[in-house]
C-alpha cells in the first residue's frame, strides 16, 4: 500500500520506522496485540538489509529455515504480517520526530508525510540504506530529472546519451538491460563510467558485458566526473560530464542522464538527534520492554545495545515480541491478561484469520 | 545417534538437556562455535512439548514460518543442526548432576549414562515431560514388564489380554493399531478403560473406533483400577485388573498387559536440587550469557525468568544464541573474535558444510 494519496497527517496507534526483517516481524507480534502499524522504509522494498545484501544470498541461522535467502525471508515475513494488513510508505526517510504536549509524536518524512502516532518503534538497523552520492555540487541541480539514484526500471531513455556510474553487479545489470532494449525504445549511446578498470561482478554477467563491448552496444570508460557541461539559456540542462583518468588525461562525455549505482551506505540521520540516550553510537534500551529513554519509543535490532547483544536476527526478533509487550502495556494497559499461544488461542487465531466459524 | 552402546562416562565440551526447539537451536548455535553436543531429552524423540502438544497444529508466530506444525518445526531444526552432528539420548532422565574438583561436571541420568562434560545447558523447558502415573502401589512391581508408560510400536500382543488406561487420541490411536494387527500378531482381547464415558478423539478417530466396537474387536470399560490380581507361585505375575464403575459396581478384568497412556506432565524433577538461584520456581539467568548461578551451568527457555521474559520460541531462540556466545567465551576464551554471519563467513560456511573448495 502506497500511501501517497493519504490525508496528512496520517493517525495511527504505531509508526515503525524500518521495514527489514526485524521491523515486519515486530509488525506481525503488534498484531498479535491488537496493534495496527505504519511502517516506513527509505528502500522501495520491505526486506531492508538482508533483501539488499543477501537478496539471492542464502542466510544459514534463522531458527527453522535451514537456508533461506534475504529476499525469501522478506516475502516470508511478509505473509506472516499480511494478517494484519499494514501500511507501507516506501522510499520515505524519517526527516523529524516531536512530542506534542499530549504526548503524541508528529514524524515527518523527506518527500512531505506526516504522521501522528502514539508510539514509535525505531527498527531501522545499521541505519537508512541511502545511496551513496558523488561529492559533487555541480550535480545536485539536476537531481532527479538528469541525475538519478533510484533510477525507475522502465526508465524512458529513448534517443538519449546515458551514462551509469558504477561497477558492481547492479550497475552492469542496468547498463545490460538498457542496451537489450528493442530498438524502438534504445538510448542513443550507453557509457558506463567507473574509477577503476575492475568490475565487481559475477562471470555470467562479465561475460555479457564483454559480448556487448565487442558489438559496439555499450561503451567503458575508467575515470571519475570531475564537472558537469551544461547548456546555456534560461533552462539550464546538463548536456555533458567532464572526466579525469587514472593516466592524468581528461576528456568530456556527452550525458542527457547520469544514473548513479554505486553502492548503498547506512546513515543514521536524524535519529542521532532525537534527544534519545546512546552508547557506543547505539541506542540504549531497557531490555524488558524495549523502551528507549523517551516514553513512547522504542527501539529494537541492529540499531540498539544492551550487555550481551549480538546484531543477529535471531536476537532482534526476541526484541521485537518483547517491544510489542512493552508497546501493549504502553498504550493499552487495560488489556493486559495472560501469555496466550497462536497454536491454541481462538482470540489470536481470530485476529490471524485462521480460526474456523465460532 | 543412540549411544547405549558408547563407554561411559562420555566426555564432551557441552551437554544439552533438552531437546526441544530451543535447545534444538542451541545445539545449531554451538555449532557456529565450534562447540560439538551431546543432547538428553526424557523423550522418545525431538522437537519436545510443541511435538507433543502441536505436533500436527499449527505454530503461527515462529519468525519467517506462518504457519508451521510442532513436527515440522522439529524437522527443520533437526536438519539445521545436522551439519554438527549432535549425539541424542532420548528416553533419559538427568538423575544426578556434580561438580568435580576441577570444575568438569559428572551428569548420570536413570537410564545409567554418564556424562564428564565442561558446561551443561538446561533447555527444559517446563520441565521433563514424562507420562502420567497410575497411583496404585500393587502396579510398581509390574512396571517395564507387564505395565507400560512408553510402549514400543512394535509391542508383541500375540494371544495376550490387552487394557490400555486413556481415553485421548493417543490412547485410541494405540488401541485401533492394536486391533489392526494381522490374526497371527493379534492380540486375544483388547480393552480400552477409562474413568469417564467421553473420549476425546478427533471424528475420524471416533468414527473407527465405534466400527471396531460394533465388531466386537475391542471393548470399551468405564472404571477404575483398584488393585491388581495376581497368580501364584515364586514368579508372580499379573493376571489382571480389579476395577470399580462410576455406578459404584466393581469387576474383574483379565490383563496381560497394561498399556497406560494417560497423557504426559512436566516435571522440574531434579533440577530443582541443583542448587541453582531460582526465583518464582524459575531459574535466574545472567541475560547477556545466560549463565546461570554456577559458572558452567547456563539455561534458557520456559525455564528461565528475567524481567520481560515471555515463554514464546522466538524469544528462547535469542536466549540460545546468547547462550551459546557466552558457553563460547567460557570454553575457549582465546578464540573469542569479531561476529561473523552465516550468509558471508567462509569459516562458519565450511563449519555448516556449504562452502565451495576453497
Amino acid at each position: 500500500m502506497q500511501t501517497d494519496e493519504l490525508a496528512s497527517p496520517v493517525e495511527t496507534d504505531a509508526l515503525v520506522i524500518g521495514a527489514g526483517p526485524v521491523g515486519l516481524y515486530l509488525v506481525f507480534q503488534l498484531g498479535l496485540q491488537g496493534i495496527r502499524a505504519h511502517v516506513l522504509d527509505t528502500l522501495r522494498h520491505a526486506g531492508g538489509q538482508p533483501v539488499e545484501l543477501y537478496g539471492d544470498k542464502p542466510i544459514y541461522d534463522i531458527p527453522g529455515l535451514p537456508a533461506c535467502t534475504g529476499q525469501e525471508l522478506a516475502d516470508r515475513l511478509l505473509q506472516q504480517v499480511a494478517p494484519f494488513q499494514p501500511a507501507f510508505h516506501f522510499g520515505q526517510l524519517v526527516a523529524a520526530i516531536e512530542r506534542l504536549a499530549d504526548n503524541w509524536f508528529v514524524v515527518s518524512t523527506d518527500k512531505g508525510l506526516t504522521f501522528r502516532t502514539r508510539s514509535v518503534f525505531i527498527a531501522a538497523g545499521v541505519g537508512a540504506f541511502l545511496p551513496k552520492k558523488l561529492a559533487l555540487a555541480e550535480l545536485a541541480p539536476f537531481e532527479d530529472t538528469q541525475v538519478l539514484y533510484h533510477p525507475p526500471e522502465a526508465l524512458d531513455v529513448t534517443g538519449q546519451h546515458i551514462v551509469i556510474a558504477g561497477g558492481d553487479q547492479a550497475a552492469l545489470e542496468w547498463a545490460i538491460q538498457l542496451a537489450e532494449r528493442p530498438a524502438a525504445r534504445a538510448a542513443r549511446s550507453i557509457t558506463l563510467l567507473h574509477r577503476r578498470d575492475v568490475l565487481q561482478v559475477d562471470e555470467h554477467t562479465l561475460a555479457r558485458w564483454h559480448e556487448l563491448l565487442r558489438e559496439g552496444l555499450v561503451s567503458f570508460v575508467v575515470g571519475q566526473i570531475k564537472g558537469v557541461l551544461q547548456s546555456d539559456g534560461p533552462h539550464r540542462t546538463m548536456t555533458g560530464l567532464h572526466i579525469s583518468h587514472p593516466d592524468g588525461t581528461e576528456s568530456n562525455c556527452v550525458a542527457d542522464r547520469l544514473v548513479v549505482l554505486q553502492g548503498i551506505s547506512p546513515k543514521l540521520g536524524p535519529l542521532s538527534n532525537w534527544g534519545l540516550a546512546m552508547s557506543r553510537k547505539q541506542l540504549t534500551v531497557d531490555t524488558s520492554t524495549f523502551a528507549t529513554s523517551q516514553p513512547g519509543i522504542f527501539a529494537i535490532g541492529d540499531i540498539v545495545h544492551y550487555p550481551g547483544k549480538k546484531k543477529l536476527l535471531a536476537c532482534g526478533f526476541h526484541e521485537g515480541v518483547l517491544a510489542a509487550f512493552g508497546a501493549a502495556e504502553f498504550l493499552h494497559p487495560e488489556r493486559t491478561g495472560p501469555l496466550e499461544y497462536t497454536s491454541s488461542s481462538q482470540r489470536l487465531q481470530q485476529l490471524l484469520g485462521v480460526s474456523g466459524p465460532a
